[in-house]
């Protein structure tokens, strides 16, 4: 058998492929992050890209110890001679913030906005929806605290999906509190949860113990009916003033901007960088336990990775979620072009004059040949498969006068048009 | 001290980056597939993406267990649960070629041109233009063996480097024949460099039992000594009467399309997978052991890898290194556009609609504003800052009489702008 991708990686492929859809179209893939990029660029942000492999302990100060990227999903990375840490991305946000610490992007307007693009790794088992390498949209915006950040930054996400033409998106916001909000809600889990240790899934007594918010983000049916029956109060209860008043700042802003948004109390994330503001983009045709991304502001994270206190907020979609939620929506990308004109020689010793007059008028236009002498018939129908809107015959005539026979495949129209004279025939406005 | 990126790895940085230059410059990188993608697709290549990670046996199958990079500078990928068999993928076309057979993408018109670009991975020493991580532009041609394929081929890759403005570019060019050429000539070279075995470097005397071929292209200078005093002869000489006659009508297309080159019959190419054809990029600020890039046909690759007999070839250069070439020539690449407006409020209690005047500016143009109130000359120090075309204030009188004040930072005029009739103001055209 031939030799295969490895499971839980996709390849994106061309327009036309056989069994294409949009979540392997490579034009798809494009066009989101096209869209993604005139939006966020006339925000103001700059394109940053980070390695694809990191230091390990990026990802455990970074992510998170307790997080399952962290202790089942992570994709090792060794060469010869190695010191044994380096790990495949599993996030965006951690490289980012190592770039901005190394690189000195302090001394850049604050706050910076940066945005990215690119594939994540992570070992989980595969389903539709979810890849082990997979690709977001990323944006970050470092240096500031302001509520007015947090807003903008979820408008931001909300009018990139926007754009892309999406309706069926509901945003579910939250807040997780400062440190010593988490402190206390985490005292308050455990002895919520102490009692009930027995009912407890092996992951979630572990999380007892490493950071009991994480139970409530189980994927354990018994562990959520256990929180519904102790009716576990929120964290959203437990926010200290400081940023209960930040997210009041941040709601007001959304709704003097009419963004519309839902409360959810029991927004988590699955990261351990968060703070204050986070929050998630729902759809229906992802399903209820996924998101098609998140964000949330993450103000320790620079401190954490060894840098100075730098505050940070920023969300990651994933591109293939975004596809799914287009296809179940009935959205239809703009199509791909065809050439303007495909050029066939009726001999094969006019297929050198072919591969010249195409060669030469793609300084302007899209052009192709063919390679092997074809019947008009053939070359017509050649034409119309690439999508060309003119295909045009080299045989002994056309070669005697500098001629090619020229046909609209639109109109039936046919001409002859001098060699010298197709770039103009083609373009006549340029 | 803060964490660091892995060894041998970039940053691609926001343009106004401390330390800013071509190769780690996220917009130059951006430029040279932006040209890149311009004029691959006029000539009907298509993009496609494959995995970063493949079955280790890919590549071993594909470039060959004889090369250094199977040998020495694989990134081997692992995860708990995994077979043990994954490696980052050190070039581009085994996986373009794997995903051509397994997508069945010889249902599309043939021959199919692809193109790609993204990151490759080899654990190599670290020097100016040779990283672990480094970028790649890929462009290949399935499914046709013809020599005007092979000559259209060297064209594109000649005039995306015309297209970046690179003048000091070199094409070497020459034949490794075919697979019966290549065991004529692997036995030649047996028989010359048997006597003097002790000479050989130990890389070299491994190879003289595994690939002769390969020690011509030897970074040994004792190596290197040896061949010369033999005076080894080329694989130019050995070809066979089809691959001689094919590289001929390479040679005499690209000669009447006026393509620069010079015949080197000491090309050999690293990896095992070409046949025929094989050239090379280079550049006076590269060096000479160095390429921009290479290519060659590689008609025995889709068997290798399980896949039915398919004609293929194809090219990559690095894009660092073209990077590094345009800085050489001192070509200056189109500067990244500021917002066409940043918007500062005078008060605190006017930032909200700072904000709010460019979010709806945003459908249309680049527009910025300050998160916090500023004085008049801090704002437009600002605006100048960021490059703004315009920089607009919001104080108590503008905020009663719902208006802004615009002024133009390069001829210094101001007036008083209807919030409402801001975006007329400032696209009179759109």
């Amino acid at each position: 058998m031939a030799l295969q991708r490895p499971k839980g990686t996709q390849d994106h492929l061309p327009g036309g492929s056989p069994k294409l859809s949009l979540d392997v179209s490579a034009s798809a893939f494009r066009h989101v992050t096209d869209i993604a990029q005139r939006v966020l660029e006339r925000a103001g942000a700059a394109f940053i890209a980070t390695p694809i492999f990191e230091e390990a302990e990026l990802v455990t100060r970074g992510v998170g110890g307790s997080t399952d990227i962290v202790r089942k999903e992570m994709f090792r990375v060794y060469y010869a001679g190695d010191h044994g840490g380096f790990v495949l991305r599993p996030e965006g946000t951690a490289g980012i913030v190592r770039a901005y610490i190394q690189n000195g992007l302090k001394q850049m307007p604050s706050p910076l906005k940066l945005w990215t693009h690119g594939p994540i790794f992570r070992a989980e088992n595969v389903q539709k929806g979810r890849l082990r390498q997979f690709h977001q949209v990323d944006y970050e915006v470092i240096g500031s605290s302001d509520a007015l950040v947090d807003a903008e930054t979820i408008w931001l996400m909300v009018e990139v999906v926007r754009e892309l033409g999406l309706s069926g998106v509901g945003v579910k916001l939250g807040s997780i509190g400062d440190p010593a909000d988490r402190e206390t809600y985490n005292g308050y889990l455990r002895g919520v949860f102490a009692p009930h240790v027995e009912q407890l899934s092996d992951d979630s007594r572990d999380r007892l113990t490493r950071n009991p918010m994480r139970i409530l983000d189980s994927k354990s049916a018994t562990d959520q009916g256990l929180i519904a029956e102790l009716a576990v109060r929120p964290m959203l209860d437990f926010l200290g003033e400081d940023a209960a008043g930040h997210f009041g700042q941040v709601r007001a802003y959304l709704d003097a901007w009419g963004v519309a948004y839902e409360v959810d109390p029991s927004i988590v994330r699955g990261l351990d960088y968060y703070r204050r503001t986070a929050w998630e983009l729902h759809h229906a045709n992802i399903g209820a336990k996924s998101a098609l991304g998140g964000g949330g502001r993450y103000d320790g994270l620079a401190a954490e990775l060894g840098g100075p206190q730098t505050p940070g907020i920023g969300w990651a979609f994933g591109i293939e979620r975004i596809l799914i939620a287009l296809e179940a929506e009935g959205i239809e990308l703009p199509p791909s072009p065809g050439p303007l004109i495909y050029i066939a020689a009726l001999d094969a010793e006019y297929v050198g004059l072919a591969a010249k007059a195409a060669l030469s008028l793609r300084s302007q236009v899209r052009a192709e040949f063919g390679y092997k002498p074809q019947k008009p018939g053939n070359a017509f129908r050649e034409g119309e498969r690439r999508g060309a809107v003119y295909t045009a015959l080299i045989g002994s005539d056309e070669a005697a006068t500098d001629t090619l026979a020229v046909k609209h495949l639109g109109t039936g129209e046919q001409e002859s048009v001098r060699l010298e004279e197709l770039a103009g025939f083609l373009t006549p406005d340029s």
